[in-house]
């Protein structure tokens, strides 16, 4: 296993299908954001779908396990690309993962257009600059629009999309309504949104939306996703999203 | 007390600081929207405040224990603010609440440009025609934009509102895409928001949101609403919203 992990690099369990990811907290390790996401978006038997800003490689992986598409993937960030790919060969999903180091911006060329039945993304959150700008340059590309911005992502989306096809993102509910001109900028018509509380009592933190490129009006809001019980314990819910795909 | 009420009509009680509404099952009764709203909005403690689409009244009647604000409302059905205005009475508050019978498209010229401070509206929620259409012409003006849409309530709402008044609206869930989208093209920002779930596990029914007029961008979204408990009774919340404002 030594060989498989470069410095402060180390595998976690992604708790379902027995997936491995190989992790490392001073370049990338996923969040809860990432698993909402796949486990939220619709995804398709067969065809293709594409990750954006894919980072470790966490959506593809946690994806595979509930379809025979092929599933792509690109991020900005050599490192983690090189990360992914090896979680990608510890799991023997080669045939099925493809992940590649390239910037967002050069999808189509690579990707070609109108040829994906699903865009997933966990796009960073945050503008540009702000104090809580991380200093490490891996996390901060991860978490602020440095190398690539919301509408850049929409743009990209269309493209890669085919029409009737869908796109899946977790954002923050404080640019919501930036999100839904955006999607409706680039004719993607939002379908499903869910909004994630850390508890009952408490505002969202998270989005959830998924949007159909020349979809009809007709949103759904689906039943919030509450992450803590009253006890401060995990939901029942947030219990199943971990471990429950295993019965999938 | 029998000359205040016409054929059809009742004396319900708003269970808050012991105010009564007249109603009408053939007519108008109010639901829980129109609470759900009243309790939502961002009541300014002066000034003055304009209900929309107001039908028997009852949003300035509850909203008029928690300010001393002058509140205005407008309606288009003569028969609902013939009511309205018997239920002023039957409250004293003849003083506070002034509602006149009128088209929406006429409310600048009546109230003026500019001068308030919050906009309330429980607009009609679904497009004209449809299986649905109710036969009843009161509850069909009510249900279904045939006397106004949602436009013009924006519309006319920018026109009302002070520079960083707000406007509290509550609508259902299919139509927030929309909703949005002309909330920014009149130039009211939308701030909060607020989701109705039937239970726990339901989709969103109805959605509360509230914008500011020239605001800046930043939406919070805020705790469900769980109307009923996993026993099927009024949550806590919903207990409170109706009785609990007694204390305030």
């Amino acid at each position: 296993m030594e060989n498989i992990l470069q410095s402060s690099e180390r595998i976690d369990d992604l708790l379902t299908h027995n997936l491995k990811i190989i992790q490392s907290r001073q370049v990338f390790s996923f969040s809860i954001d990432a698993v909402l996401l796949a486990h939220f978006a619709s995804i398709p038997k067969q065809g293709q779908i594409i990750d954006l800003c894919t980072g470790n490689g966490v959506i593809p992986l946690l994806i595979s396990v509930k379809t025979k598409a092929k599933i792509y993937g690109i991020d900005i960030q050599e490192r983690l690309i090189d990360m992914a790919n090896r979680s990608v060969e510890l799991n023997q999903l080669t045939d099925q993962i493809k992940l590649v180091h390239n910037d967002l911006k050069e999808s189509t060329t690579i990707f070609g257009k109108g040829l994906f039945d699903l865009v997933t993304v966990n796009p960073p959150y945050l503008p540009i600059g702000g104090q809580d700008q991380n200093s490490n340059e891996h996390l901060a590309i991860a978490r602020h629009e440095i190398s690539t911005n919301l509408e850049e992502v929409l743009k990209t989306s269309h493209q890669l999309l085919k029409v009737g096809g869908r796109l899946a993102m977790v954002h923050r509910p404080f640019r919501l309504v930036e999100i839904i001109a955006l999607f409706r900028e680039y004719k993607i018509e939002p379908k499903r949104l869910r909004f994630v509380h850390p508890n009952s009592d408490k505002e969202a933190n998270m989005i959830l939306i998924e949007g159909t490129k020349g979809g009809g009006k007709e949103l759904r809001v689906l039943p919030p996703v509450i992450v803590y019980d009253r006890q401060g314990e995990y939901s029942k819910e947030l219990y199943q999203i971990y471990y429950g795909d295993k019965d999938e």
